[in-house]
């Protein structure tokens, strides 16, 4: 009704406009030109408030709600949560094997503490709105709170290993299957302190090794490199100094590009000169174990290159570090692996997993072969990194400000890997039918039969959590035996302690099994109740 | 320099001012008076200049940073985690033992789903900044984010013990030191779907009962009441309808202000008849236990109002199911309790506890009398709630949507309790000194004596890794004896294993326990290598 009286009036305002307009043209009196234009208006005018009534009766009939979450995000049920909780167990686990303790930062941080530490990516940060105060937004990542702890903490914490699990914010395109979300969890170890070469470095290479073995994953491999040797390899094949940063994101594509691809981004995007590239080409191809380190330490050219050779001499240190921790055979010592965040200063590295890899190719498709190169290009094969970190020495000085000499006032090195738990978890959901997930731990069941014995079954519930086993019971006054059997085996629990009038009067109850479907014996044992606890703990510690 | 020349402008603007006006004032001609205008705005511009400059200047200066969190937001570092670690596993184990799972939701909602939940406190709702896309704030609790699921995922969880541990938002004028924050932790645990009446309800009960007793906070109390109860109250009293919540919320204040500043509240700013407030009066200073339940019953003006009378229905089911549970000592029925939220529809809670009293008064201040009782005001010797909850069974139906005959198309009932456990970690810090927390829980150190047998520690780091224990050593290449032993007194680490050239060419080792300061034998046993596991394992376990 209001809509076709809406279409009425736009087109009696499109032609009565056209009707202004040819009466000005022609050189109407003003007089006749005013009654038409007034015409107009009124026109104009009632079509906003038509258009006004509309907009608040569609805001009336919406006060249902968009029933959903935000976008980008979701909500994790019981299920996703028990394997959630799994993965977090494992990995601290590990952590604190290692003596590390945990701390918490606020969810959002003062809004110039995160500007100029993400360069491009900085757009992805969420604002808080401004309602007076503070500017402020969430955090992006751990890392940068946990330097603006420690700057802010200062000498108290110059040794110390700390994990941090929780969640960062990124206004990103969202791709929920692959894990890619605006809200997820970040997992992550670092060891700030002023300590001697490589040290902390192979433990949290240790570390790493142990949190993907104890993950179940599957079999993993962690490409390691070192940015000082990398700098001196650009260094050497004549990349000018401003230039490396940018020729090293390029580097940084090769996993998911040919290199031919690569090159052209140097030359042409980066302006690089092509022997230079080429140069570059020859290095980033090499990868291995010790032995590329021997291959390296001949290579003249890059040993008297004081970055390389500082470089070369940290990962020799480093590799005897991992023999003795029995990680090397897990490593890939890869000169094309160079990471995007410009903080790195020392060792980076990238842990990837073959379960990782991408839906199959089709029937006779084959996978792509680089060009220039018998290896496969990963993007076919697709491999992607579930865990990464590296060496980051000056990003608390960012923070703690300069002194006069524009030093920093307070410096602490710091090495650090993040887990990629958000792909973790699709690894270990997929590898899981959801009902065979218990996310409840219920241990035993007190079930009724014949009568309702709530009382009873509260009395029972009572006794056993008191003795420290998980029970629960129907909170219904009578319920029906099949109900209460269907309770047990959609919660998957393993025990039931079943009561009826004639067992309590004698002062028993039965318990059974809701695993075996045994049926000896009307499915279960009768026991005095008196010995129900000691029953029940022996087997559940067979459990 | 520039501040100088600002205020000479300043000053030359001003008199310029006075200059023109005295012109215009005296009539003086047009282009007299235009060229001193044009001077005044010369003027002017150089001022706006000079302070553009100084601006961007201040600006330039400021890329060292406010090196803080944002107001009312704080970190928790290692010694407040532990203890935060304690009490959520503490609360969780009780939690899972009564079958419950938990649930997680994004930190943000869309800003639709919150609008409308919290009346007046909606303005201390944190709103994310508008960067394109949806409109979302931060969570302000966890009750609507699980009612929001609850209607989402409907059919799936009309069963459901959820607990959920957590962070929300608000706005508020922080009180840092009392606890009160704008980012602090809630803790929940609900029970939703359809049962038989005070089932769930009293379990809730036996758990938060469960959950303070293991939370080891001294003393409890919790006050129950109902809301149906106090409903059938004042409409006995001759409240109009319209003025219940009000008045509801009047007598929720009962517990901070004395009975007469209530009144006044209930006659001058609510408009009720002061007989009828009276009236009130006499009810709401009752309290008890199943004594007062006795006296409600006989009171036939309240038990022939429909509402008290279910009112009072329930609460004898519910004293009845308390009883199994051992918990009816730890309940006052206290019809003074009325609870804030517009939500609650049935039982409603809140404990209290002796341990959460303010600073003692001064000498010869004695705790102040509430005006027309010989009871204490408790603002004086102030004790404050540090959980609470009670029974919504309407919520879930605010989100789903009604139909064409306006009933909800999902209506789940629900109760639940939060606990307040930023006043429960305060209670726990304020008991424990921070240098005897152990936020690590590393078990063993490696020590060298004499040569810095670098390898070597790693090496017997590893074995213990693999063994499962938790171990550490200093990350220095020749680290001094006494900087060892220093860590292992500030970590507090129970065992020290500890190597040298000698000990390790006959493959032994020395273990020695680091919390007695017993000296002979060297200060520790020397063992076979060989038998180091099962030595630690054996004195780890008696620890």
């Amino acid at each position: 009704m209001s809509e076709n009286k809406k279409i009425e009036l736009t087109q009696a305002i499109e032609s009565q406009g056209q009707k202004v307009r040819q009466l000005k043209s022609e050189g109407a009196e003003k007089s006749v030109i005013d009654a038409q234009v007034a015409l107009l208006l009124e026109f104009k005018k009632e079509l906003a408030v038509l258009e006004g009534t509309d907009k608040k009766a569609s805001k009336a009939s919406k006060t249902s709600f968009t029933l959903k979450t935000a976008k980008g995000t979701k909500d994790y049920n019981d299920k996703d949560m028990a394997i959630r909780e799994k993965v977090f167990n494992t990995i601290t686990k590990v952590f604190k094997k290692h003596g590390a303790v945990t701390i918490d930062t606020p969810v959002f941080e003062l809004k110039e503490i995160l500007a100029g530490k993400y360069g491009e990516d900085s757009k992805l940060i969420y604002d808080l709105a401004d309602q007076g105060g503070e500017e402020c937004s969430l955090r992006y990542d751990l890392t940068v709170p946990f330097a603006r702890f420690l700057a802010m903490n200062g000498k108290e914490y110059q040794n110390f290993k700390r994990y941090h699990i929780a969640k960062v914010y990124r206004r990103d395109q969202p791709a929920m299957t692959k894990g890619r979300m605006r809200e997820f969890y970040q997992c992550d170890f670092d060891i700030a302190g002023v300590y001697d070469p490589m040290i902390p470095d192979s433990e949290i290479l240790r570390i790493l090794c142990e949190v993907l073995t104890d993950l179940d994953v599957g079999q993993f491999t962690v490409k390691i490199n070192h940015r000082k040797i990398l700098d001196g390899i650009f260094e050497v094949c004549g990349v000018p100094e401003a230039s490396i940063r940018p020729i090293s994101s390029a580097v940084d594509k090769l996993d998911k590009l040919p290199w031919a691809d690569v090159k052209k981004e140097m030359v042409e995007e980066k302006g690089l000169a092509p022997e230079c590239a080429d140069k570059i080409g020859e290095y980033v191809k090499l990868k291995g174990g010790r032995d590329l380190l021997e291959i390296l330490k001949k290579d003249d050219v890059l040993t008297k290159n004081a970055s390389a050779s500082a470089g070369i001499k940290d990962m020799e240190l480093l590799f005897d570090y991992l023999d003795v921790f029995e990680v090397t055979e897990k490593m890939s010592f890869d000169l094309s692996l160079a990471r995007g965040l410009d903080y790195y200063t020392g060792i980076i590295y990238e842990a990837v997993t073959e379960k990782s890899a991408p839906p199959k190719l089709a029937d006779g498709v084959k996978p792509k072969k680089k060009t220039n190169s018998d290896e496969l290009d990963e993007s076919t094969v697709g491999v992607g990194s579930i865990a990464a970190g590296g060496r980051y020495d000056n990003l608390v000085g960012m923070f703690s400000g300069v002194n006069k000499k524009g030093v920093p006032n307070l410096q602490i090195p710091c090495v650090g890997v993040s887990i990629g738990v958000e792909r973790v978890f699709s690894i270990l959901m997929a590898k899981q039918k959801a009902e065979e997930i218990k996310s409840n731990e219920t241990e035993v069941y007190v079930i009724s039969v014949g009568d309702g014995l709530l009382k009873e079954r509260m009395q029972i519930a009572k006794q056993l959590w008191d003795a420290g086993i998980k029970a629960s019971y129907l909170f219904k006054n009578k319920p029906k035996l099949d109900k209460q059997f269907a309770v047990c085996d959609k919660e998957m629990i393993p025990f039931a302690v079943i009561i009826g009038k004639d067992e309590l009067e004698k002062g028993q109850v039965r318990i059974k099994d809701m695993r075996s479907k045994d049926e000896t014996q009307g499915g279960g044992v009768t026991i005095e109740q008196t010995k129900m606890i000691q029953e029940l703990k022996s087997r559940l510690t067979l459990l």
